[in-house]
């Protein structure tokens, strides 16, 4: 932070226009490639902004008949309400009569469109995408919560988005993964900075780029390398996940939110059985040091998010005290403890 | 950054919903309004981006039937071509006829239009606007690289922008201070991420916003506070400047290119008057760790930034290195070094 590449300068004072910082650009787009296997026919972009920038730069760019999305949840519908701004949108297929419990089937003959838009993992509601729909129009996924979290084919999609703030870096940046191809299909003056055809031609630095965010994702990168790269922490978030949904599913006061097949790895959600232990355990919890496990207002119940940094003792430690909350309110009688002893 | 008041975590993992990251926009936004004295009824709102933004925000939101810029150099330039995506664009006044040493002056009652956009400091060309247009029409103003150096009047505004990075924080944010009578005659629905409505009825986090760079810039302000506020880093400011134009017009070798009256505290812009020892000072100021003194290519020669960050010693070593560069192409004759050490 101080004195960076011993420069004597901090990577938030040296310009970034300098061969330096335009080194950590580079070497970013770089470990993204890398570590996506993204095909040369794609282009890495930094923008500012999070997901919500590109609910509107989407649209903004490529819809020109009809944008179509998959409603899975809350991100979803508020890429769907932005979308409205630019011209007509249709819903492919939505959750919402189970409360987003579940990832929606798309009929993939007929929605059309000039592109499908869809959320791979959905951070309220606990579900995520694991076989993506099969489409003929352009395929564009928001990946802001599950990015590098496990392996995806970059080539099943035209389009791939992510806020920093989950796998990558600080907030106030967005990784874009875009095909050449599709850009070149945009043949319309649009505004600079909501143009991604300006961020392709200038390096991601039309402008200030979000310099601090850039370089921190570069570091996370480097250390994401370390851990085996993506399938490397993929088999350690499938890890993560498996012990605490077998914990939920195991313990007979706890049960999960999401539909079983669609269980997100990165955001567990459940509750308990009896409402009325909710905030019981919320207590419990935060007595022995748990905070932030709340669920959102829209699902109520806990939410434990794996995110690549998480370790899995933090996770082992989580179900020792869903383990202990049962205990606490079924103590084992004086009989069973005996028999456990002797056994 | 490891263990954010005492909480065990970092300023950069907390959820941007605790209310210890709200505490933290709430005081950021309560150290402008006192720094800068912002009335009561102007809001304070912090958004992602950088000025670039704001350039395409502005006419967005604001550009009914035409918007009056002020043309004083490259930002200013910048800030009329995306206005163009949007509607009709006129030109109050230009200093384009002499490469943009000066500010013009604009012509009061002709220009007419929505709104008349300046831009207080031109970071390129080293000028500055010390005397605002006086306009019937509302006033915008980007302050990217001067806002918080010196007092100013904000109700002489009704719409103020700077990016972070001069002055406030680490780039990716943006502050806006907007009268809320002039978001009151915006009635139409707009993208969410470019609606100052938006941001102004969500605090600032209608979206994850750049967390790192408001928190940083809420250090950087209470820091400022303690330099005595605005007033007191004027008053450093214009010594700094003082400081360095001296050695400017009292050196032969070198020459400022702005227009005297309006030269900028901020970037003090300047040449050789022989081109031949440009790069000769250039090698001169690196041997004795002068880094990042080129001025930009459409202007040449130098330009050194006197930021708030700035210490005043950083500018006499500057003007020690300038009277050394001027000793060293012409030394004093032996004569004259025998006069000076009896007198």
């Amino acid at each position: 932070m101080i004195d960076w590449n011993s420069s004597g300068l901090s990577i938030l004072e040296v310009s970034h226009r300098s061969p330096e910082f335009e080194a950590v650009v580079l070497k970013t787009q770089l470990l993204v490639r890398e570590l996506l296997r993204v095909p040369d026919d794609y282009s890495v972009l930094f923008l500012q902004g999070g997901a919500s920038t590109q609910f509107s730069m989407i649209p903004l760019n490529f819809l020109k008949t009809k944008g179509t999305y998959l409603d899975t949840g809350y991100f979803a519908l508020k890429a769907i309400k932005e979308a409205k701004h630019y011209g007509h949108v249709a819903v492919a297929a939505t959750s919402a009569d189970k409360n987003y419990s579940y990832i929606p089937d798309v009929n993939l003959t007929e929605p059309g469109g000039d592109y499908l838009h869809c959320t791979s993992n959905n951070t309220i509601e606990g579900t995520e995408i694991f076989h993506f729909p099969q489409t003929d129009i352009p395929l564009f996924c928001d990946m802001s919560s599950d990015i590098f979290s496990r392996m995806i084919n970059v080539r099943d999609f035209d389009l791939i988005y992510a806020g920093a703030q989950k796998n990558m870096g600080p907030a106030g940046m967005t990784l874009v993964i875009v095909k050449d191809e599709l850009l070149k299909q945009v043949n319309k003056a649009l505004p600079s900075m909501s143009d991604y055809r300006v961020y392709r031609d200038n390096q991601s630095m039309f402008n200030t780029p979000p310099v601090f965010s850039i370089y921190v994702a570069m570091l996370n990168l480097l250390w994401l390398k370390d851990q085996g790269g993506v399938e490397g922490i993929e088999q350690m978030n499938m890890r993560k996940a498996r012990v605490l949904y077998t914990e939920i599913d195991r313990n007979p006061l706890f049960q999960g939110s999401a539909a079983i097949a669609h269980r997100s790895r990165m955001n567990v959600t459940f509750t308990t059985v009896d409402p009325a232990h909710e905030k019981d355990f919320l207590d419990f919890a935060e007595a022995r040091g748990f905070v932030g496990i709340s669920g959102y207002r829209s699902v109520g119940g806990f939410r434990a998010s794996l995110y690549n940094a998480l370790p899995l003792e933090s996770v082992q430690a989580l179900t020792a005290v869903m383990y202990e909350f049962q205990r606490y309110k079924y103590p084992l009688s004086a009989e069973i403890k005996e028999a456990q002893l002797i056994n």
